[in-house]
């Protein structure tokens, strides 16, 4: 399959999760949800002569799966303004990724993915998100890969963003039709 | 003592602890490095009927620390554009804290604080860097804290920070005299 | 009527225009084309003795049209990332609106209306344009107006817009209902 | 000389253009004061068969002194979280030198300059000016200029810049060395 999609939410069938369906139904892509994998924080070790220790954990995993799609869709609430820790903590770890002679490729092989971004929160995110959206971007370019679209959803509530007609209608026009 | 600076680094003596230290020298706070305690990430428990299960971790001994002191002072190297992975979920866990009973008065406490933040990262950090210092404005904002400043230093590889002499006068002058 | 639309582009019939009138047609609101008044650049006499010197020109007579409405959306070609100079210039002179006698009660009048911002731009506008966003939101904020909701449009070229599928949808759903 | 100073505010001797004589000190740059000319607001003729009517202002010789310089300082006071109207239709006008038969290497020129922002502003300047300083930021990009820093003040009455003591000390360091 083309699309994968992956969910950063800690809490299992919220907003976020069921706004990121709108986008890509169960059927139409691979759903990784984060949380039900094991990745450590990153340890800063760039800069060590011997470079990242191994880590025995689901990284290689997750980042193998996000390499064999096409389109990639990042999944999370907003977490105090930003991405849920599960994904800062996967997006985190692509430092070492990016030193790991197992993946010398990496980088080219993420310029040609294409990219889209679905968030939700409680507080004002149309506004409060953006820097986030922004984030992504930055992301994005660093890896040159192509930053699609977005969109932000607004709901704290289990079953909120049912109450988010705007977004719903987003998402469901999200991923363009040419790229599916 | 009145300051307190956390620390976000995952490296020890980093860029970012260099430029923290130009504006809270050691001897004139308290100096929290997070990457020396254990804080669990957030699992959304918020709607769950009996809330959180509590956590065996130290971070109800950062929060008692962080309350004792008038000015907080958050020091993190820029990840990926955004605040680093122990920052992060430090941050993460207050959502806990904001529904723990034994923290009645978080919210309002908080909000008598001075909060000031020091980033540094490799890739145009003055520019990238932007929707991080945006992301602490609102935490500050939701907390009613009084957001007081900011310093973005560029440095990648360790002891690169040297040659920002910007941000090193800035950071020196960065906590207000009045409040020192 | 309830709805005011301010029209900011210097070209007639344009993107901005026509995703405007996907969001107020023509006959659910007043529309006002910036282009066809005259207002003079503000002249910032704001701590002068005197204050500021009257204008002859529109300005006055385009604010009371505002005062006399709900909901004011806002649609603006994104020019250099900002909003177009007609735009500015009409909102730059709220400034000595402030300040006027004949206007007592300016802010307390903005304080209740709803305000909607529309933008299209033809470099990446959905990322470029956030900027533009955030200052539409600050404005709001000091006048204490509610800043519901804007869309972003993709277009250069007249006509373009009607290939931006998903914004012309989000300017059809963008006043809420309980609004209208 | 090397250096241009661009000053876009209105009134005269205000707190914007001492903070840009803090970087630039009067014998040290070329100081042009945008209210002392007239400059028309763009027309948006892009896309007319005919192209830009000529205008008869001082906008090409504004343009010229522009490009005789290697180092390019805007500055300009916050006028509603972005610049200036002067400044504004200054830059505006650019996108009809871009379409100006007299200025065929108008890019390739621009991408030779460094570029500087001075932004002094009333209102928590230093997080709500942020948007602006992005969206020269993306100006540069367009251009393939490079935007070497900036620096935002606090000030709202006439000397008030003098308290915003940071702000003078990183004006005075803002221009990189090596580029003087």
């Amino acid at each position: 399959m083309e699309i994968i999609v992956f969910h950063g939410s800690t809490r299992v069938h919220g907003n976020t999760e069921f706004l990121a369906h709108q986008a890509v139904p169960k059927e139409k892509g691979t759903h990784i949800y984060l949380r039900d994998y094991t990745v450590s924080p990153i340890l800063d070790q760039r800069h060590d002569v011997n470079g990242f220790d191994p880590n025995e954990d689901s990284h290689q995993w997750l980042v193998d799966q996000m390499l064999a799609h096409e389109i990639i869709v990042f999944a999370t609430p907003i977490y105090w303004y930003s991405m849920s820790g599960p994904m800062k903590t996967f997006i985190d770890r692509w430092s070492q990724i990016l030193r790991d002679p197992a993946y010398p490729h990496f980088r080219e092989a993420l310029s040609k993915k294409k990219v889209y971004l679905i968030a939700v929160g409680g507080d004002t995110p149309t506004i409060k998100g953006l820097p986030l959206v922004q984030q992504f971007n930055y992301i994005c370019q660093f890896y040159k890969m192509s930053f699609e679209g977005y969109v932000i959803g607004k709901a704290s509530k289990p079953g909120e963003i049912l109450q988010d007609k705007p977004a719903l209608k987003a998402a469901s026009l999200l991923i363009k039709e040419e790229a599916r």
